[in-house]
């Protein structure tokens, strides 16, 4: 990866830790309707709902409190309670106000790359989510730009790189989602690295092997630094 | 205003109707709570849940549904039923799904610009929501630049402004809200029209009255026009 130019991390799962606060409010939500439904029978429920309600409220955690809501309402067939939808909305709240943890090793990283390339945080879904987010993990001065969009595809990563006023193969962006971090920039032609997180939401998982000359897999974002010719 | 170099607009209830649909809504969701409380109270009570979520949870249709649902909780006193809940998530949605509806004037005045100054969309709210509606617009083509902030204050319009790369001098802010389109530009030097709309937000409104060079207040977007020399 020579001649690079902007390095862009995803924000969710790369920088810090998300997934896992889903899945605990979606444990202790499953939780609540054990006595309607086996627990994994309501996670695929709120999946379907989720999915269902995507391009309508798209991601966050406003969207997953209203889709848990609608999921309940199904499940318990008319029979919600009052105490049920108050826990789904205080379980969102405090989803809300989980403190940001950083993944090992990224300011590391960030302070090793910080001013000797333009470095960019590229992340979707909510604008108030993710702001307040790099408002609270302090990483906010490491960045030259921050990309928040609705959706991370080929479209978006275009106008990104655009406005960046790089070519293509002068950005290179690292993230744990090979659909939203990784294919839309090797199709562009950009250069990628993927660096999974333990936990990933079903609808990120894609199953493919991608060989790429412009492509890297890695297991620890210190590797990020080997793949980096820095002028 | 001479020397201008960019002209940005704001979006919701400049462009295009927006407040009205809320309006809308709340007197449904008022209606509906009836039996418990006088449509006022309950209105009253809506706008302290709002105004108490917009740290958390800020501005938007999916907000404003999780706040209709507590404040029907609330006044329900745990007698909220099923049917309640359904409707206000339907409402919510219907909301969402609502066509965009284009004031008077405003294709004229951007077809008339476009071209000869560059043209900015400048926004607050969901991300996903208001590129929603600027799709279903049909004003896409017209702008040069979107921007959608989570609030708009004196900060995120310095950081727009730095950004279009002009002087707060060069730059003109077009908006129905004197708090969020008016005030913060007229703070950091920009200029700033006033075009009032007839439906305003609570949170929105101030008393002010506005003396100064770099404003004006006008009663047709097609106005605008009159105080702008194109280069």
């Amino acid at each position: 990866m020579n001649a690079l130019k902007v390095i862009a991390f995803d924000a969710d799962d790369t920088l810090w830790v998300n997934e896992p606060y889903f899945r605990e409010t979606e444990e202790h939500f499953c939780k609540m309707l054990e006595d309607f439904l086996p627990q994994h029978s309501t996670n695929k429920e709120l999946y379907k709902t989720e999915i269902g309600n995507l391009d309508l409220l798209g991601y966050g955690t406003k969207s997953f409190i209203i889709s848990m809501i609608e999921t309940a309402m199904q499940i318990t067939q008319g029979n919600i309670s009052h105490e049920m939808i108050q826990k789904i909305i205080d379980l969102g709240k405090e989803q809300l106000n989980k403190p940001v943890v950083l993944l090992d090793g990224i300011e590391d990283v960030l302070s090793h790359l910080h001013g000797r390339i333009r470095l960019v945080m590229a992340t979707k879904g909510e604008l108030m989510e993710q702001e307040a987010k790099l408002m609270k993990s302090g990483l906010d001065h490491f960045f030259h730009h921050i990309e928040i969009v609705s959706e991370k595809n080929k479209r978006s990563y275009a106008k990104l790189i655009k406005h960046l006023d790089v070519k293509p193969n002068e950005f290179l962006m690292v993230g744990n989602s090979v659909k939203s971090d990784i294919l839309p920039v090797l199709e562009l032609g950009g250069n990628a690295i993927h660096i999974p997180y333990h936990t990933t939401w079903e609808h990120e998982r894609v199953d493919v092997s991608i060989e790429h000359d412009r492509f890297r897999h890695i297991e620890h974002i210190s590797e990020v630094l080997d793949f980096i010719q820095l002028p």
